[in-house]
């Protein structure tokens, strides 16, 4: 198909709705408003509800005229054919198990707007030069077997097939299921191996909600997503003395909540300084009474940033103040009006994640920035969008996702990028997560346009090549 | 008596580490060192541990000449006739149960102390205007049943009576006695009501270990205690908004627990401004995940200081810090160089106990302070202590206890006061807590020096009255 005909593919928001709410029948989760849709998703991955929405996947794509093939990992690939079909298909998908206490959005609008995507194919007779395919990926949340984007993992070859088939249920405790006998016991574990090799991509687009409050806040409507943020985590323990709140004067405690609390400012301001993220998600004290100063607290410290670089400085950056401060010195302004104390607390690290930045595909991006263009801009009346810093025209912004996505494990063997669009005050994971219905549609028309406009770049090439 | 043979009156430091080492035997608890001693005490309020103890003290004091007497909350009064046995007894004591994780010395010492006190009266046969009296109240710690100094709130009418009756055990989960189930199964509800007009007392002492590090680290022998510093107990309650830590720039982030690290912060620098003490001792968060900043955190406060005007000052200007601080100002240089927040947190506090600061009887402090300058200022080359401040000399310091005592209730009804002695490292409600022997003879000195000028004093204030 030729450019000037992208423009008149559009996606129908209605049935896209109607896939969204209809599929979420199956896992539904805690009611929090009044209205029929205003309840949120519990989609164990591999659970009864899980399969449901499987079959729903494999019947729909198949009804559409797609090949579907199930991996080993339970992955589920449609494939609807282009005119060379010896080459990959491009991808678009997501996954459709939810968090326990999750919403309607994450995961199932990136794989519910691709099978629109593919209606509106259908719909329009087109053609693609090259095949296009749509994925659902297994257990993306790492909810009940405890390991985000499971199954993308396998299939770029990063996590080990057997350590993945044995992970263990985590939800609820007396499940004594694993991954493998899941997929069993559900008819998805397929005769397909679980890798970047059986299952070629050309490339792979995935449509999510932000997850974070920045293109609402700034009345944007997609997020041209340009890669993932190089994250850590990290335990830190504080050591310090219990002692009698009301016998103990300032200068002889080693509180080890109040060293905890500076160490907690301190890496915020740390962070700040180096264009950071450092969020504390967990603290653990004990001995745990009103009127016993802590001797010991534990917390976690995430810290991320859009490259490696950045997280290593900050990573350095907090060691030390943090060594500063539990050896009772002024750092960073933290300990200014506080009483000294004589005696000192200790402070270790453990370090128990390491997550490298992700760098989208330039391909890709550009793909998915036209396709927004094309949709944004004409509608929102700007021909041509101006890129300032990160921000595309008056309607888009370049972003870097905070949060982890299949895409990630994908791009290590094919071209990637992904769309964003906002949702309601940036929550996530909880039974309120919203979008809505044009949101919705802006994504799925984004989805769309970036695939096929990455089908005709894909195209254009082989001509290039064989001239 | 007269006042120059106080000096003549010395306790055997020998047979008083025998009655507390042998009465350690019943309820002993986790070993801490190699020694025989070195093992801390596990004796609950009520148990059949405590009733060994308790039968002891009855053997013991009845066989030194004193007549026993057991009120409806298990207190136990032995009392050693004077000249005049109509007014009431000048009394010492202190508690014979203890934490399940405590030591040797809280509260036991007390009592022993008391003990070899009659033991030193009757082998120096000194006849003592008025009646001296023992008491070991029930319940102190409030360990296994739920409140502190349980029966000496009741005596002094502060605690009804039912009230501490019906208390129901807590240790260990499945034991459903109350009080008064506990009392009537190992014979110690007594007939006497328990009441300050039942059991009257002309004064009331107590030694005690400091169980704070002020004496150890100054090196003085002696702390003379002029009261118990007023205190106020909070729950402070910290809501933000879950957000995803990737996802979410600090700007949009309404952090709970950052903002309650600043309080905490703040409290501390608070109190260090209005000479009080801050602290601290539980946190709780929500939800707790590494990759979520918490929406949601609730923590203890605990705010001490000698007078209640200086505890409310702390409390208003805590209030007023926390406040800002939820709604994002920069208060206290606490925010200086954090990224700042579009969003607020809010802030809600629960007042959960008052105690109001406690100021003993000067006459009883003097004589506290009398016979500690017998004892130190002579046998440390210092015959006229200078009191500086509140050192006394270098061998003693007056003190405002941080934590509670039977001491504060009996002052209520009587003239009172206590005396401290210092612990290793001011640990106490642990196994290993440890006064040495010499620590544990000087207090005991100082405790009965302290009851025999007391006596003299009422003696010499009966004669003025009857001229």
């Amino acid at each position: 198909m030729k450019p000037e005909d992208f423009a008149s593919l559009r996606v129908d928001g209605a049935r896209l709705m109607n896939d969204i709410h209809s599929t979420s029948e199956w896992g539904k989760g805690e009611r929090w408003g009044d209205a029929e849709t205003e309840v949120g998703m519990s989609r164990l991955s591999l659970s009864d509800t899980d399969k449901q929405a499987r079959d729903w996947f494999h019947e729909t794509t198949t009804a559409l005229g797609c090949k579907v093939h199930v991996d080993a990992m339970g992955n589920q690939f449609a494939v609807r054919p282009g005119l060379d079909n010896e080459a990959p298909p491009t991808y678009a998908g997501s996954h459709l198990d939810t968090q326990p206490t999750g919403g309607r959005y994450d995961g199932i609008l990136g794989v519910t707007a691709a099978v629109e995507m593919l209606r509106v194919l259908n719909d329009n007779w087109v053609e693609t030069a090259y095949p296009v395919g749509v994925v659902n990926w297994t257990n993306e949340e790492g909810a009940r077997f405890p390991m985000s984007m499971t199954a993308s993992g396998v299939w770029s070859g990063d996590i080990p097939l057997e350590k993945a088939h044995n992970l263990k249920s985590v939800i609820p405790a007396n499940d004594t299921a694993t991954m493998r006998t899941e997929l069993e016991r559900i008819g998805y574990l397929g005769d397909v191996p679980c890798s970047w090799e059986a299952t070629r991509m050309a490339a792979h687009f995935e449509l999510h909600i932000e997850q974070g409050p920045i293109l609402e806040a700034e009345n944007r409507r997609v997020g041209v997503v340009q890669g993932v943020q190089s994250y850590k985590w990290f335990t830190v323990t504080v050591r310090g003395r219990d002692a009698h709140t009301g016998a103990t004067s300032f200068q002889h405690r080693a509180d080890a909540l109040l060293t905890a609390s500076k160490m907690i400012l301190a890496s915020h301001k740390v962070a700040t300084q180096h264009g950071a993220l450092a969020s504390t998600g967990i603290l653990n004290l004990k001995p745990g009474s009103t009127n016993t100063v802590p001797g010991f607290v534990q917390f976690s410290l995430d810290i991320r940033a859009p490259e490696n670089e950045t997280v290593e400085a900050t990573e350095a950056a907090c060691k030390s103040a943090f060594s500063a401060l539990a050896a009772g010195q002024d750092v960073m302004d933290i300990q200014t009006g506080c009483a000294p104390s004589s005696r000192q607390c200790t402070v270790d690290w453990r370090t128990d994640f390491v997550s490298p930045a992700t760098h989208f595909h330039d391909d890709c991006i550009s793909c998915v920035q036209a396709a927004a263009q094309d949709l944004c801009g004409s509608s929102g009346g700007e021909a041509d969008a101006e890129v300032k810093g990160r921000d595309i025209g008056s309607w888009g912004k370049l972003m870097t996702s905070g949060a982890g996505h299949d895409t990630v494990y994908a791009n290590k063997r094919c071209p990637a990028s992904m769309i964003f669009v906002p949702c309601r005050d940036g929550v996530s994971h909880n039974p309120s997560e919203y979008s809505s219905p044009e949101q919705c549609a802006d994504g799925a028309n984004v989805l769309l346009g970036a695939v096929v406009r990455y089908d005709r770049l894909r195209g254009e090439r082989g001509r290039e090549r064989g001239s």
